[in-house]
């Protein structure tokens, strides 16, 4: 497995697995790896014979009070992980290198991040997508994987490609969970053994709407109210917001139809989760969408 | 010569090319082809194997109360140039092909946009580099020629390129002049026979203004009075700007001194025209740069 610091020598290497006829997979991530990561790096080889992970902690997607400085790193354990599960290129930049200048070019987003995540992080996913534009013009990827677990995030970068026609074609992957159903993440670390207990009324809320639409529940408000008990019950849990969206275009709606997004972002202290499910609703059925096509 | 319509097709071809070893070359134009352009498909052709000339008239570039509709447009005789002059492949999309539904993500651009046509076209240099950067994702060019004429565009898209790490050389290209000394514009049909011959007061300005900086002269102030001076003697003419700023950020500087952009816009009835010249200024010396490096 080959590491790489710099644009120049990432590129290189890149040309020469190109040149040799392989397909090039990439999976995008900052670092502080788990199961989850992993599950894209194992997608990314089923559609690629080259996989690209990228580790880097890409602070113009950070907002000034947030953990840019305390984002948990360790790239001795990312690196042994990803050689492991056979990716063969990370590509580790410093910020100088990703940033020698401020960008003078930068990214509007129009109604895609207006709610979710993008109303209580302005800036995040302008950061994102700049990064992710970065990264897929260095990287020049054959196909990019995405876990689901970021739907908004996810959502977005599709659009990104769709909009400026990014010659890669994305793939979307199921969320990973803990045994008990915690979605995994990198801030999971931040928790207590209190909150990390009690973190399990995200997805027991999530459930608990998706119950409640199977039986035919289609008011949106009620679904809402409905989570909102569940995770009251955890005494640390602080609701950032619980919202569900049309996939489409991530706008409200009232009554639940087609395909839509079931998120949610709690505090437990200063870590903030965030967790979601995607439901296909009409009037006779509802099926979960574990990877959006 | 291959001519393309949609972008598939489009990718295919050159696809075709690249597997053959072939460099991508690319000249993104309007269309209504002017000698000018065709020096970008000579400068293309001496750094690639397979010249690719895109003719869009895109509509996100243009205001509301500007020249879209009417923008001249002639595909017949811009093929039969393009075919002359040795390209490879015209890439002529419909607007629906290019934008299926409106881009909901778009780009800010800091500073850089700020002055010259960026203050009097606002949103224009947004659209650019949209558009752009989706012929960049379709082309996928080694090489593309910008002219210097379009000297804020060409400066805009160089900082594109190095802020999103596209895998694209951008070459800059002399200004082509009729033997008057205007520089040729497809918006030049628009001159009526006495503007034609007034228009000529635009280069004379801009050589006036190197000669007094090469006599001395360092102040932006007194250089720019001159100019109206010489405009003024074209009765048709009306100034919307002369300015001078550094070509590094496009900031507007007072003192001369190093590289900077002496650029003017003005109207004759209702077509609005734009030169410029680049000076290296420097205590001793004044040089006149005709293609950035």
């Amino acid at each position: 497995m080959l590491i790489t610091r710099t644009i120049a020598e990432t590129r290189t290497a890149i040309a020469h697995a190109r040149a040799q006829g392989k397909r090039i997979g990439f999976v995008p991530t900052m670092g502080y790896l788990h199961e989850g990561h992993l599950q894209l790096i194992d997608i990314a080889r089923q559609h690629s014979d080259f996989v690209v992970v990228s580790i880097f902690v890409n602070p113009t997607q950070f907002g000034p009070h947030e953990d840019f400085a305390s984002y948990p790193r360790d790239f001795e354990r990312d690196r042994t992980l990803c050689e492991a599960r056979g990716a063969d290129l990370i590509f580790a930049p410093e910020v100088s290198e990703m940033y020698p200048e401020r960008s003078l070019i930068t990214f509007q987003i129009e109604k895609l991040a207006d709610r979710l995540c993008g109303a209580r992080r302005p800036g995040h996913f302008n950061g994102v997508v700049l990064v992710v534009s970065k990264l897929f013009n260095i990287v020049q990827p054959d196909i990019a994987v995405f876990g689901q677990k970021d739907a908004q995030q996810l959502i977005i970068i599709k659009r990104l490609v769709q909009d400026l026609n990014f010659p890669v074609r994305i793939i979307s992957a199921p969320t990973v969970r803990e045994p008990d159903g915690l979605a995994m993440s990198s801030r999971n670390v931040y928790l207590s053994p209190t909150q990390r207990a009690q973190s399990t009324v995200l997805y027991k809320s999530l459930q608990r709407a998706k119950t409640l639409i199977e039986s035919g529940e289609r008011d949106a408000k009620r679904v809402i109210a409905e989570m909102e008990r569940v995770i009251a019950t955890a005494s640390e849990a602080k609701i950032d917001y619980i919202e569900i969206v049309r996939v489409s275009d991530l706008q409200p709606i009232e009554k639940l139809d087609g395909l839509v997004l079931i998120a949610l972002a709690v505090y437990f202290g200063k870590a903030r989760l965030i967790d979601n499910i995607i439901l296909n609703v009409s009037d006779r059925a509802v099926r979960e969408i574990a990877a959006l096509p």
